[in-house]
């Protein structure tokens, strides 16, 4: 029974250093996953080590919770959008989704060749400055109660975009690599394969769940319409990964899906239990993976503040320009919710250290910078939220 | 990004399989909890096998869900259960508690011995006839809405009681493997430790509850209550493995202390969503351990059935004596809800092989029937609920 006794101490260690660096975030009137990111490098294997770096690999207990954590927010976030609203606002989104992702590529490209990496490697170097982390945005967005304006959703359309572009150009970066040039073929299947994905599930779905919106209805006990929805989610999610995207990707159109439904308001309220027991493991676990001893020496922490500002500056300026329609406040809002990378900045990183490409110095860098923008961005966001409350609210 | 597939991919099965399962046993009037433990073994690696073994080990992340699950589940029995109430009705639950225990005990041993097993391995195989599997009753009474009444009280009380000899109890076998004899002032401590924990937790911490009430009123959004409360319990969870308890035991008393806040009625409706997701994760993967393919035989499904019939009777009997104040029916009732063995059954098991001391063939008895026993006591007990509806509810 060993084992019930360390699983439980992890789960109680990770689960309160949210809650204690949560609540002290929340009295700084910051928001409380800046708390929880921080709690995470404080405990994590790189600080305090209570957490070890075996807990936290991929495919362990703590990194599933992590990730049924950030999947039930995005399924979240998604009940609290309607197709209509991201419908309307489409044009903004594509924009800022394709100009987020060609700006940090771009720059993230000269960047790594100015430092001496052939053009092949600098592209892949590159690619981990590109996907936003949808997470850390979605959740100030939720837990400041701005869901509902414009710029979340302007953000919450160019997301899926940002990640479905994402994920063609790491499969080009990645096809680079081998050297045997690009299977243009190859790429317009996956293209087409995630972009009919989306669609099919986001337009077919919502218009399939409003028709039989009425026998849901009839199902008596309320637990039963959440069961259903929850495996919609959990469906969704395992099937936009087959198709190359995010799995939060999957649970936004679930969520988007499941807004269809009369009892979308009774949804909404039991999910957030869900997500006060489980979104913490997500921004902990992001959070442990910082490592900040590799930036003792002042040459190393001047290189990540360039690399950290190149990521801001490019995906804020992409964002930026792609929203300029909505007005220069709300093009403002919409660029540094584009922001954060967080996880999925780890994850390409990962991709490249155990493909070859990355060095450790380079691995280091993309972590931190990844988790830098994703810990910078939240009372950013807050502050301008603020700023703005009495402004123009959406619907 | 494979092994991400792969992880949402289980998850998906096992909680579609339980709603599916679920569902279905629902429209047949049986409690929904038999249709999870089924879905369980159908999905299983003995049956179709969705879920491979490797998968439901101990501390991966199907397994650590299925604790969390229960330990939610046996969190919010808690939050439906008042210390005034269960003190009420300590000398019952005491009785059934111990009589539970030692009737199980006595009869498991003599079989195995008669099986031809030496004494001292014979009470090591007599263990694993003792404890009761609180998890399966609790989900039946919360899912009849009969965690009210004064049975369920008796149940929850000698639950308690029944975990703490059976693990000394298995303390006392296993040190007699060792042939070394007894270290009667070790186990002296073990008990006082054990109770000395219950006793200061439930008692203590309801009363310390009770007067800070007010200040926990203060908070302003509710998910921060939550968030205390179920820190509380993980914590609680995890230090009541310290003392060689079951997690379930510390769960059951946070949920106790909890139930004294002002808002115990709002943490229950939170608790609600928890339990959805999750519950069926512990029940799925207990159900997957059914392995009926080494029944084959007719010899050897005599054997289960009398092992099964033994494990029933003397368990009945022993609750039913206990109880016998309460009257013959409430006797009943509290005698077969203290029939389910479960996952406890298959924990000592698992020792047992893991110790050398049970061979293949009681190995797959005993854990073949926990399950049985899991599965047979539901129905019986919505049968003797529902017989029962208008007569005596207390409180």
């Amino acid at each position: 029974m060993h084992h019930v006794t360390d699983t439980l101490l992890s789960l109680f260690v990770v689960f309160a250093a949210a809650q204690l660096c949560g609540g002290l975030a929340r009295r700084l009137r910051l928001p409380g996953v800046v708390g929880e990111i921080l709690a995470g490098a404080l405990i994590g294997p790189y600080a305090l080590g209570w957490i070890d770096a075996t807990q936290i690999a991929a495919g362990m207990p703590l990194d599933v919770l992590a990730e049924i954590g950030v999947v039930l927010l995005l399924f979240s976030v998604g009940l609290e959008t309607r197709l209509e609203d991201l419908r309307r606002v489409g044009k903004a989104a594509f924009l800022v989704g394709v100009l987020g992702v060609m700006l940090p590529f771009l720059l993230g490209a000269v960047w790594a060749h100015g430092q001496g990496y052939a053009w092949s490697r600098a592209l892949f170097i590159a690619a981990a400055f590109v996907a936003t982390s949808a997470g850390i945005t979605a959740r100030v967005l939720q837990e400041l109660g701005a869901l509902q304006r414009i710029e979340s959703r302007v953000i919450l359309g160019a997301a899926v975009i940002d990640d479905i572009l994402a994920m063609l150009l790491l499969g080009v970066v990645v096809s680079l690599q081998g050297g045997g040039g690009l299977d243009v073929a190859h790429l317009a299947l996956v293209l087409a394969g995630a972009v009919g994905f989306v669609a099919v599930i986001g337009l077919g779905g919502a218009r399939l769940m409003r028709r039989h919106a009425a026998t849901l209805d009839r199902r008596r006990d309320p637990e039963s319409l959440l069961g259903l929805v929850l495996a919609l989610c959990l469906g969704l999610a395992w099937v936009s990964t087959l198709f190359g995207l995010a799995a939060i990707i999957g649970a936004f159109l679930a969520g988007m899906i499941a807004s269809e439904t009369r009892q979308q308001h009774m949804l909404e309220q039991q999910t957030r239990p869900l997500l006060a027991l489980l979104t913490p493991f997500f921004f902990v676990v992001t959070g442990s993976k910082l490592d900040l001893s590799q930036f003792a020496s002042t040459d190393a922490l001047i290189m990540l503040a360039v690399v950290t500002a190149i990521a801001v500056v490019s995906k804020l300026l992409g964002g930026f320009l792609g929203a300029l329609t909505l007005g220069r406040r709300a093009a403002t809002l919409v660029g540094f919710g584009m922001v954060p990378r967080g996880e999925v900045g780890v994850v390409v990183a990962s991709l490249g250290l155990a493909a070859g490409v990355f060095d450790e110095r380079i691995y280091a860098l993309i972590v931190a910078m990844s988790l830098l923008t994703a810990m910078l961005t939240p009372p950013i966001l807050a502050a301008l939220l603020r700023r703005d409350r009495p402004a123009e609210a959406a619907s």
